[in-house]
C-alpha cells in the first residue's frame, strides 16, 4: 500500500511555489500520490491551518504523511518538526500548526535539522517536502532528527462557565459559507446568545427560514452560528474572537 | 483499471471540509485516484454546479464516479442519490445538480438512505463520500438503495422563438473570464443583440479588437458574449438571466 | 515508471473547463497521474504563467509532461507547440509561455497541427490535452508535428548597470503574500532602493520587525521586496514594472 502525502499551505498556487514542492516530491518519491488539502489558507494564518488539520488528519488512513506549511517564521530560529501520532505522520514548522496531532498520547516528535543549502525563505521546498518524501518512502521518524522535547503547542481557547451557569465561548473560525464555528461543545437543546440575539439550537441549516440566523451543532461537534442561505459572519458581524454564550437549559 | 472519483463542491478548501472527504475516500478506497474538479463553486449555487457537471461528465471514461456536493438543503428532507448514466456513476443530493446525467435515456437512479449517525450538516463526508467509495470499489448501483422514482430535475431555461423570427434567450452562466454563456444554440453566421448592441458572430476571441465586444459559439456549442481581453459581464452588465436575442439571418 | 502530467491554466475551476481537460486526459491515458499546478493564474497573464513555469519545471523528474494553457490568442493564427528540454516535455500555445524550457540548449520544439474539429475557443481540451496524453503514453516529440523554427520567446526584462555603478531593475511579479520579486540577481550584502526607501538586504522575512519593509534574496535567487507579516505590494505601492535599484556595496 503506497503512503499518501497530503499538502496544506498558504501559498496559493499561481506563483508556482506549490508546483516546486510537488516537483520535489515527485522527484524523490514518484509513486506516492499527493493529495491537495488546500493552498488557500489565509496568508500566515497558523491558527486557521491548525483548525483545518484538526478536522482531517485522522480521517486519512494510517501511514499517511500530512505536510503542513504555513510558516511566517521561515528561516528564523523556529524549529522544523516531523511527528507521528496514531499511525499518521506530520511534517511542518514548529509554530503550533501541528498541535492537533502532537496533543495525542502516543505522539512522538523530532527536530529536523535545516541543511545549510536550504533557501531561508522556502523551507517548504528545501526542508519539509524532502522530509515528507523520506517518511513516505518508509524512513523511520527517528531517522529524521533528534527528539524535540518541547514543541510549540497551540490550543483552541477554552470556553468558561459563568456564575449564572451559562458558558462563555467565542468564535474560533469563520468558514467559506460565513458560518461561525465556536469553541462551545455540543449539547442537546439549549440556546445561544450572540450579538444581542438569542438563537435556539436547530438540527441543520434548512431548519431556519431563508436569511434567518440559527445555531446548530456542526460536523465537528462544536456549536456554530449560521444564516440560512447567507453568511452569519457578515449578517451578524462575527469573526474569530467574537463572544458567544451558551445558555443553560431551563 | 481503477475507477476514478471526481469531486465537485462549493466548500472551498481552506476550512478542511474537502480534506475530511478526501480522508474518508482514502480510507475506504485507498487505491482510487481522486480528481479535483472544483471546490470553488459559488456557495449554494446548485445551478452553476449543474452546468459545470454538464460540461465534464462524459469526457471521463466509463466507470468514473462523479461526486457532486453542492447541498444547501443538507440534513433536511431532500433525498440523497446515486445514479448511473452512459457507464458513469454519480453521487450527490437530490436537488437537481445531477440532472445532466439523469436526463439521459439509460439513466438509473437510487435513493441512498441516510445513516442515523450522519452529521446533519455534512452529508458530503458521512453519506456521499462513502457511497462514492463503494461504487469505486465495484458495488452495484442497486446495492446502494432503492430505485428513486422521481428525482428532482433542473433544466437549462429554453430559448423561445419570437413572432419576428428572432430567438429570445438569456445568459445561463458567466465564466471566470467574464464571458457570458447563453442558452442560444449555435448557428453559422447570424447576429446577437444584447443590451442595445448588435454583435456579429465571430469565430474566436482574437477576431475582435482589444476591448471590443463580440459574440461567438463557445466550446459547448452555445452562443456566448465576450470582450476581447476583457470581461463581457463587467463591460456589458451581464449576469445569469440577462436577456440576449439571436437575430434571424437575412 | 508512469509519466506525470502537470497542469497550469488561467481557467479557474468552477466553470468545468479544467474538468473537461482532465476528462480528456483520463480517457486517453487513464493511468497517468495529473498534478495540478494552478488554475488561478490571472486571466490571460502569459507572463505570470511563464514565471511560474520557470520555477517548477525542472523540479519534476525527467519524463514529466508540463501542460500549460494560458492562451488569450486561442483560435487565431498563433501556433500550438510541443517541446522537450532537459528530458521534460511541454505542451502549450506559441505565445512565449513555454520560454523557460525553450531557452535551454537542448530544447526541441514542434508545431502541433490544429485538427479541423477543434473548438476555436478551447484548444486546451481539443489540442493540448490530447497532445500531452500522447507524450505521456510515450509518443516521440517528432510524431506530434513538424519542427517549429522560431517559436515566440519571452524573456524576463534585464536589469541594467547605471553609470554610478548601481543596477536599475524592476518588479517582475508580485506573489500571493504581496512580496515583489525583482529581476535583480542575488548578491551578498548591498542595499536596495525602492519608492524612496533604502532597504538593507536581510536573510529572511523574520529578520524585520512586524510591518517593516525589507529586501532579501528569494528562493529563486532574485532580490525581492517584502514586508514582515504584511504585503509589500500594498504598503509600498509596488506592481509588475515598478522600478527597484540595487546599490553598489561601498
Amino acid at each position: 500500500m503506497p503512503r499518501l502525502i497530503t499538502l496544506l499551505t498558504d501559498f496559493g498556487t499561481a506563483d508556482g511555489y506549490v508546483g516546486e514542492m510537488k516537483g520535489v516530491l515527485a522527484s524523490l518519491t514518484p509513486l506516492t500520490p499527493v493529495v491537495d488539502i488546500s493552498h488557500n489558507v489565509v496568508p500566515h494564518d497558523v491558527e486557521g491551518a491548525r483548525l483545518a488539520l484538526a478536522r482531517y488528519w485522522r480521517r486519512f488512513p494510517e501511514g499517511t504523511v500530512h505536510l503542513v506549511v504555513v510558516d511566517p517564521g521561515v528561516g528564523s530560529s523556529r524549529g522544523a518538526l516531523a511527528a507521528s501520532s496514531e499511525g499518521r505522520f506530520f511534517v511542518g514548522p514548529d509554530n503550533g500548526v501541528l498541535s492537533p496531532a502532537l496533543l495525542h498520547g502516543d505522539a512522538r516528535c523530532v527536530s529536523i535539522p535545516i541543511p545549510s543549502g536550504a533557501a531561508p525563505t522556502f523551507h517548504g521546498r528545501d526542508v519539509f517536502a524532502p522530509a515528507a518524501a523520506r517518511l513516505a518512502l518508509g524512513a523511520s521518524l527517528e531517522s529524521l532528527g533528534d527528539v524535540a522535547e518541547s514543541p510549540v503547542i497551540r490550543r483552541t481557547p477554552e470556553a468558561t462557565r459563568r456564575e449564572d451557569g451559562a458558558v462563555q465561548g467565542e468564535v474560533i473560525t469563520v468558514d467559506r459559507f460565513g458560518n461561525a464555528v465556536t469553541n462551545l461543545l455540543a449539547m442537546r437543546g439549549g440556546q445561544v446568545q450572540v450579538n444581542g440575539l438569542t438563537l435556539a439550537l436547530r438540527r441543520t441549516y434548512a431548519d431556519a427560514a431563508e436569511g434567518e440566523p440559527l445555531a446548530l451543532v456542526g460536523s465537528s461537534g462544536l456549536v456554530e452560528i449560521a444564516v440560512r442561505d447567507g453568511s452569519a459572519a457578515e449578517k451578524l458581524g462575527l469573526r474569530r474572537g467574537s463572544g458567544v454564550v451558551l445558555l443553560p437549559r431551563l
